[in-house]
């Protein structure tokens, strides 16, 4: 039996909530408080831009717990707009200031778990100019919609093209407005291998998205409380609203202040039961840092699902219990247009940084035999070891077909299936939903040729 | 190098050309020749039915090639409508009659490769009836399309509810006609397990087919040259077109007569290099058995991309190369309207006749979060063996992402990967297109409990 303790979870996004409801299952004598700072818990941060973008037509539906109802079903106390400003390690509390009255006051804890999340990295020219956003979270949103309510916006500048940058440009092209983005790097998609941002460009363009990479430099010109244009090439280019979309990291200012271990990409340390360097604290979600399963190595990967993964681990064992968050093969995808970009692994440049004796195959197939009318082309790319022959990571760039072919490839990085072996499985073949030659099979036996 | 050989092919559809061209490939002095009875050669059988729908809105596309280019492309020698009567292997000849000018000659061989195919079963009540029809090649589909065009057809019969006749039944309905299909066993897709048929039959049933299944004997009306009505369950249903699809068979008068080995499934037994029991004879696709891998058992898997990598193997060796065709895991699908059925490996059904030690799971979940506009549900099923863990089959019904699912099934099958560890991979999210909760974690979790 877990003994009884006092439980306390800092951050109420997606590992928060999973800590706080697992801990309280796995010790239902305990009390276990959740303080959030902001006025929401439980909601979707990935499903934001489909919120924006209408496809969603209901923010409440990305909501998916109030403090009532969350408190109701499992068993949580939980105080929103409570922002808690410190950690007194030796005294085992916490200092929490209480947004709306302004009081402090301290909560003792047994053990406590960190899930303070990310933030959205700012630009530090950028100041409170009132058309100036970010979409990091529901707040976020709410703002950035009631701005669009109650102003005529025809033009939007994105500055970034990641995830974020990419997902939002496409989001405001559906409400129609023109959209432009700038981006630091030549290509969109920084960090990824240069051919599929290549063709990511393509798609942005084909779409009408006006892309400029390679500008280092931001040169805005402002008018009292707005920014209403930007020089790029030579062109003074302006626009009604700006969205930053340039990264985000670890927000780890109480564990930063508590002087707990921070790992070299500014996540929390943990072990693999998602213990801080303080055996009282845990932590998880996209303030910590995870195990890269392929490089062995730490790394940052802020993925809602490896966030409430992770929660889930911490809460179990702060409240007694015995689970293990394993190491991760990165497996993400992003919507561009018609198209869907995967990643899995390490791209090039990460293969390359770990000295990996690494090479790659590409290929662009049917993704549907020819005489389907539907018929789209499907480009794909693998890097493998060539003393071990297992698969380092991939790119694939095409239709829906793709997240199939990220899955297969998380499968083989996870079991450590040599890359050859793609060309050895039985892949289904029907008309309407998959070709006679796929993708990964050519690919594989291109690599067989590579590995004789 | 190869040495000069006659190498004769008798069969025209997918594993023949794929003989004849690697084998001439492989020993370009050698003489390759290719007979086919019918008048096409190296048609899409698989994409019939979606160019009886329309789909695909020229026949012409599943033509692949004409025997003039591929004779020019391959230099192989292509005679159509050429009928291949009999083997002399002692003789080492063929036996062939042209069945434009009825003349009968002798061809010798060094090396003979049989790719005749399968045919579909007939139903021993049925004679020469006009409005009668079955959908196995490109023959069959002209003959269909003249009698839509020449008559005012309304309402279709289709007998035998298994893949043919599904798909055929949805392009009738494409087609706006009426669609009635009878069906000996009580669901449809005869074989495969009952809970992923009543499904099936949920479909079929929501988009307007009227089935009946249980019908062991049909009872039919005629009127002179056509079959006009039948008697279902008390009903007189009438119907303007008959369209058989009660399975398909191999096609082995040519080994039966000349006394090659023939496996219990009817068709011709092969080594792992398309060898028959007579060494100069090589034998590839839809009348060949293959070995399950799961089973190690030979077996009967009428499947085009099988025939073609056969064929390959086959051209390869009987030209003197060293190729080898390895077991195989089934992995097939069929699209019923807007959803899809795929199933890898083996049925309850097979897997109890093979008196595995075996235990199923199965769940619904969502393909999509809820939030999404499209998300729909998914089903999975999955069998695994309680004593070696691995995967024995699995059935999905779902969106296009089960053929994924599907692929990735046929993966664990290969590589042996233990069922529970579907629950271990990291799974790609992202909200268009891919769920939070993977429906295969889901399954692997239930294994891992099954397993404990």
């Amino acid at each position: 039996m877990a003994e009884k303790q006092n439980i306390i979870v800092v951050g109420g996004n997606a590992a928060g909530p999973a800590a706080a409801a697992k801990a309280k299952r796995t010790s239902p004598g305990s009390s276990v408080v959740l303080f959030e700072a902001a006025e929401y818990i439980s909601t979707g941060t990935c499903e934001l831009p489909y919120v924006l973008s209408g496809e969603i037509n209901n923010l409440n539906s990305i909501i998916f717990f109030t403090p009532e109802t969350f408190a109701g079903s499992k068993g949580v106390k939980v105080y929103t707009s409570h922002f808690v400003k410190k950690i007194d390690r030796r005294g085992k509390k916490i200092i929490v200031l209480d947004r709306i009255n302004g009081n402090e006051s301290a909560f003792e804890y047994d053990k406590l778990i960190l899930t303070t999340g990310s933030k959205a990295k700012s630009i530090p020219l950028f100041q409170n100019h009132k058309n100036l956003f970010q979409l990091k979270n529901v707040s976020d949103f709410i703002k950035i919609k009631s701005y669009l309510d109650e102003n005529n916006i025809n033009k939007v500048l994105i500055v970034g093209a990641g995830y974020i940058g990419l997902e939002t440009a496409e989001a405001f092209k559906t409400l129609g407005m023109e959209v432009i983005v700038v981006e630091k790097t030549e290509l969109p998609m920084p960090g990824y291998d240069d051919d599929v941002r290549s063709l990511i460009l393509g798609e942005l363009e084909r779409n009408g998205i006006e892309f400029f990479g390679g500008i280092e430099e931001l040169n805005f010109n402002e008018n009292s409380d707005k920014i209403e244009s930007i020089n790029v090439e030579g062109r003074n280019i302006e626009f009604d609203l700006v969205l930053t979309a340039v990264g985000i990291e670890p927000n780890n200012y109480l564990a930063l202040d508590a002087n707990l271990e921070i790992g070299i990409h500014g996540g929390i340390k943990t072990d693999k039961k998602q213990r801080t360097s303080d055996r009282n604290i845990f932590a998880a979600g996209d303030n910590v840092e995870i195990v890269n399963r392929i490089t062995n190595r730490r790394d940052y990967m802020p993925i809602a699902t490896l966030a409430k993964k992770q929660g889930h681990v911490a809460g179990a064992n702060a409240a007694g219990g015995n689970e293990f968050f394993e190491p991760v093969v990165k497996n993400i995808a992003v919507k561009i247009f018609d198209k869907v970009f995967v990643h899995v692994g390490l791209t090039s440049g990460e293969a390359a940084e770990y000295q990996f004796n690494f090479k790659s195959v590409y290929e662009v197939t049917d993704n549907l035999v020819q005489v389907m009318p539907s018929s789209k082309k499907v480009f794909g790319k693998i890097l493998f070891d060539k003393s071990s022959k297992f698969i380092l990571g991939a790119s694939f760039f095409g239709q829906s077909e793709v997240i199939g072919f990220g899955d297969i490839i998380s499968f083989c990085v996870y079991n450590k299936i040599e890359a050859h072996k793609l060309s050895e499985i039985n892949y289904n073949y029907t008309p309407p939903f998959s070709p006679f030659v796929n993708l990964l099979s050519v690919l594989g036996r291109k690599i067989k040729k590579e590995l004789r």
